[in-house]
């Protein structure tokens, strides 16, 4: 047991991709746990790409982390003292320790693991990680079989599960991945059917060929945990009611400095703000037309709902009445009267 | 009656916004109605910013106008001849009629309308359009009393009801439209609560700032008729958790010839395949932790599941493999052994 906490805090706060002089170490005494927290000796810290975020001073769904704070993140590790109930020195638990080799944390924040599996896994495969790709999978991803997903960053903690997870729901899985190592683990050791080297395709439309070759019927669901080129590879290749879970957009948290692509900063939205952007097409939905004028056909008899109509006069008016309306020269419903 | 069939056709293929020589007026001989199809004589058509759609030739949800072709369109009229069943001279009807002042449909194609409101409401509120607001606020917008909608093209036939609905659902109502006289329009006849006029707003931060004054709790359900500079007005003013139902992109139906901007590729995609996407944080999630730890623990024990995990060993190394993990230099679930 080391006598001396030691912590890596943010010494700035980075521009773009993080660089080594952005971080610094700290050392200090033992801290002591006060009644109902633990102090933890951590033994393993989770590094995950949500970290980066939490490293600049811009609203999103958590607080960013202080200059000279200590970096947040998940650690697993041993109980060293205990002023919480149910915890006893010896014990392993995970909880939000931060990038440090103790921590005190209240024992409400802290999770007891059994010792039956290596730590670790908390971390990832039964973690955060693991957790992430099971939830957003089966409520956004909604998989049934023999339909076709992609998933980026294939071999990660997030990507390699919902391989999984897709594969055994019968569906056929594409990874994404970066050089010929991680496109034959993502095969050999999580069992996609295909693997796609993004680092082999430097544009967007190399790298939709190659999509296209191994998903010959179309893409279902597309896992968004990266952004960028593969975003812009795979939506030409999307199925109709397709979905795509935003996890993650990993290509662009380096930074989006091209501000006349403003397609970074609508996926960055639709992720931090958890937005639901849906299209639709009212073709799909004839079969709820009757229940719709049963509803409102009352009310506009009624005059409860208004409504107004810009008449064009006569056949021979519609083409400047349709280039009109599509500028907005119309007030109202654009019909043409015709005879 | 006219003894002429009159109608018109797409000419050429637009390049951006259509104009008047894409078009063109043909006359030929009424045609007979074959067993089971009615002719009739249109008095009112209806034109839809779709329309811009059918008259290029890429895939989409509906099949384009060939070049010669009539162009496609509802209408309402008068049943001239019957060769259908249910139908009878006199008949008030509606159908794909196309732009002409004449048609001949199959009687399962044509729905009678009653006579008790005018015929053109079946083209606007009653039609398509309001059908098309009903829908998909309903189903997509979910709208919760008190929230607050902003939707574009406001005084038009799916705008100006989308906002009635919302209102009448107890929804704060903010319309976007063009010019003053419509701002007035929306409030003083379709009652929302305020109305921002984009013509006044040249770029979209100006635009964002007249917005967030309407809307000073933000935007909870953002009505995607527009695109263009009102979706990026709107983006940052959203709420966690809003919904935008993507019913239009007209901003963009001129052309998308700026390249350097993947926003409207991405837009229209959503659009035209009915994309559902969703943003989803994990920490939204956390009641569902144990129901996922305990189907998932058993099978990761089993070995079924395969993990992979990469470890940095001691805490002075979490800098360099968190800033490695970010391009991809890690391979597994990214973990620092601590001590």
């Amino acid at each position: 047991m080391s006598s001396q906490m030691r912590r890596i805090t943010l010494a700035r706060r980075p521009s773009g991709m993080p660089v080594p002089e952005d971080f610094a170490l700290k050392t200090g005494p033992l801290p002591d746990p006060a009644d109902g927290e633990v102090l933890i000796e951590v033994t393993h810290l989770s590094l995950d790409p949500y970290m980066r975020g939490r490293m600049d001073d811009v609203k999103s769904y958590a607080p960013s982390v202080e200059i000279g704070g200590t970096m947040v993140g998940q650690g697993v590790g041993r109980v060293l003292v205990s002023k919480a109930e149910n915890f006893a020195p010896g014990d392993t638990v995970t909880g939000m320790t931060g990038w440090a080799n103790h921590a005190v944390l209240p024992g409400k924040e802290v999770r007891k693991l059994d010792d039956s599996l290596p730590p670790s896994t908390a971390l990832g495969v039964l973690g955060m990680p693991g957790f992430t790709a099971w939830t957003g999978l089966r409520k956004y991803g909604q998989p049934k079989a023999g339909e076709t997903l992609v998933v980026g960053a294939a071999t990660g903690p997030v990507g390699s599960l919902v391989g999984q997870l897709a594969k055994a729901a019968g569906l056929r899985t594409v990874a994404v991945a970066g050089g010929p190592d991680k496109c034959q683990l993502a095969m050999d050791t999580f069992g996609f059917d295909a693997a796609v080297d993004h680092r082999a395709h430097p544009d967007a439309g190399s790298l939709r060929k190659a999509l296209a070759a191994e998903a010959p019927d179309g893409i279902d669901i597309y896992w968004e945990n990266i952004g960028g080129k593969l975003l812009e590879a795979v939506l030409p290749l999307m199925n109709t009611h397709g979905r795509i879970p935003v996890c993650g957009t990993i290509a662009w948290y380096g930074g989006m400095d091209d501000t006349a692509d403003r397609l970074p900063m609508a996926w960055r939205s639709i992720l931090v703000k958890r937005l639901h952007v849906t299209g639709f097409i009212i073709f799909d939905h004839w079969a709820d037309f009757p229940q719709f004028a049963k509803e409102l056909t009352p009310k506009v008899a009624a005059g409860e709902i208004a409504f107004l109509e810009d008449l064009a006069m006569g056949l021979e008016s519609a083409p400047a009445a349709f280039i009109s309306m599509l500028t907005g020269g119309n007030t109202g419903k654009q019909i043409v009267q015709i005879g």
